[in-house]
């Protein structure tokens, strides 16, 4: 039958000041899949390599199975699949994991169907996905990882999604603590309302941060990148936080916050040896906490999820 | 002595999504002013044109005498100045009345002087005159007025302002209906905290509306422009909003809110016959509830305050 193999990155939701509506993808890491297609209906999970058996195997409890399953029943499909899914990127650590193996299976199944869907067309299902992992349909790491760069979703009622020019020689640095926090868990600590001067704070940012990738303008992009909300309720979750960020400040970054909710911690430099140096920096410190952890440095990922 | 006349344009404050930190300037209606050097210190208001004697002759107690004297300050001047205020913006009317009339007297000082400050560097003279006019140094009317276009404010602290390039096409219509209201007490009726729900959908549309105008997408400006912060509450202060924004795009605007704290209306329209339609339409719903008012239609203006 026929089958292949695709890739989905990992992804910097929220951005900071862009709580619940932006993200963005990076090079690495990024999980793979291969899907065959089978004459017969159903979804089935063939193997997980690198969960350490963590993921359920049943295809409407997986992301990347839910993902299929959708897809099929949207494109009238008689056809059933397999999936192997090759996880690359560690669970709960922030970076979009979920989401990852769930566009890398759309992705590879749209692909063996002759790509009835366009990648916009992908996200519904993608969404629902999320819903099974997290237990809210967010967009903002499933569309990055689909679209590539830099992706705003504006809104869901109708879901909105428009990706931003990313300006050349960006690179990003993730720094992922070998701790896990659970999105719900950490969507529970934050606040049912917030200040008004928090949110004008907030919106000033994300607009400042916008207009500074589009332009681009390197020195606004740092002045925006700060997070008034979610930051100073989640940092709590992570070791040596304030100090990381001002490490990674130090090093060079153009600044550094919370990847998604967290743990891993990312910033944004205008050349890879920079962004480099920042990893080092920040890594020195959770070292220092007896904290072991992966540095992964890549160019922002403009391409997003890819048939190899 | 040497005498300069200039002009400084209405702005719309806020721009719907854009609360307390993003305005724009319009071509008409502009407040002039005459200032004339004079040999001794001190400023003095010699004339004001058009306000029916309300705004104070008091050089420190009005708006363009307190930008004078500031800018007259700082550049450690052992001159004078005289000046002349022709209003043409309503006091009151949600259209940056007083930014306007500072605007103008500082662009008119400074040309006097031989330009030693950028129009940038006039904003904080500028800014001080809107704490005496409505208790704060707001600069989201007094930014587009002297810049031209529409002018982020990212924050405060330090002040950081940043053009946004306007899109070839894009008209303004403003109609103000013969209403007052202060500033001062259309932001007392505002909550000191929101729903982080509302704040979400607040930055999504504020940055929606900033990629909307650099790709350009006017439809996604127009499904920007949408305010659940200040517009559900202050709305209530202008009799029919919720029936004169729905004909305004019924008409064929983009969208439509108030201008500033109101009770002006603004709408966005793609050409100058559309937005002299929505204007019509706007105006008639005012008619129909026996009040007066005034249309005003232009492009955006991306020149700002200009010597005449």
């Amino acid at each position: 039958m026929k089958s292949v193999r695709a890739s989905a990155p990992a992804t910097v939701a929220n951005v900071s000041c862009g709580f619940d509506i932006f993200g963005f993808a990076v090079a690495s890491p990024a999980d793979e899949v291969v899907v065959t297609l089978t004459d017969k209906p159903g979804v089935v999970i063939r193997e997980i390599v690198g969960d350490d058996g963590r993921l359920p195997l049943d295809a409407s409890r997986n992301t990347s199975g839910v993902a299929v399953i959708e897809f099929l029943k949207a494109i009238k499909s008689e056809q059933g699949a397999e999936i192997t899914l090759y996880k690359h990127l560690a669970l709960g650590s922030g970076m979009g994991s979920s989401a990852a193996s769930s566009v890398a299976a759309l992705v590879a199944i749209n692909h063996l169907h002759g790509e009835p869907l366009s990648r916009k067309e992908l996200l519904p299902f993608a969404m629902e996905s999320e819903r099974i992992a997290c237990g809210s349909a967010h967009a903002d790491n499933v569309a990055p990882s689909l679209l590539g760069g830099f992706v705003l979703i504006r809104g869901y009622d109708p879901l909105d999604v428009t990706s931003i020019p990313t300006p050349a020689g960006l690179f990003c640095t993730l720094v992922h603590p070998h701790l896990e926090l659970k999105t719900e868990d950490s969507r529970r600590v934050l606040k049912a309302t917030i200040p008004i001067k928090d949110a004008i704070t907030q919106w000033g940012n994300i607009a400042g941060l916008v207009v500074g990738l589009m332009k681009p303008d390197f020195g606004l992009i740092g002045r925006s990148l700060k997070d008034v909300v979610a930051e100073p309720i989640r940092s709590v979750l992570i070791p040596g936080f304030d100090r990381i960020k001002e490490e990674a400040v130090k090093a060079g970054a153009l600044g550094c916050g919370i990847s998604g909710s967290g743990p891993t911690i990312f910033a944004l430099s205008t050349d890879a040896a920079t962004a480099q140096r920042v990893g080092e920096a920040m890594q020195a410190q959770f070292t220092d906490l007896k904290l072991k952890s992966d540095v992964f440095v890549s160019e922002i990922n403009n391409a997003g999820a890819k048939i190899l």
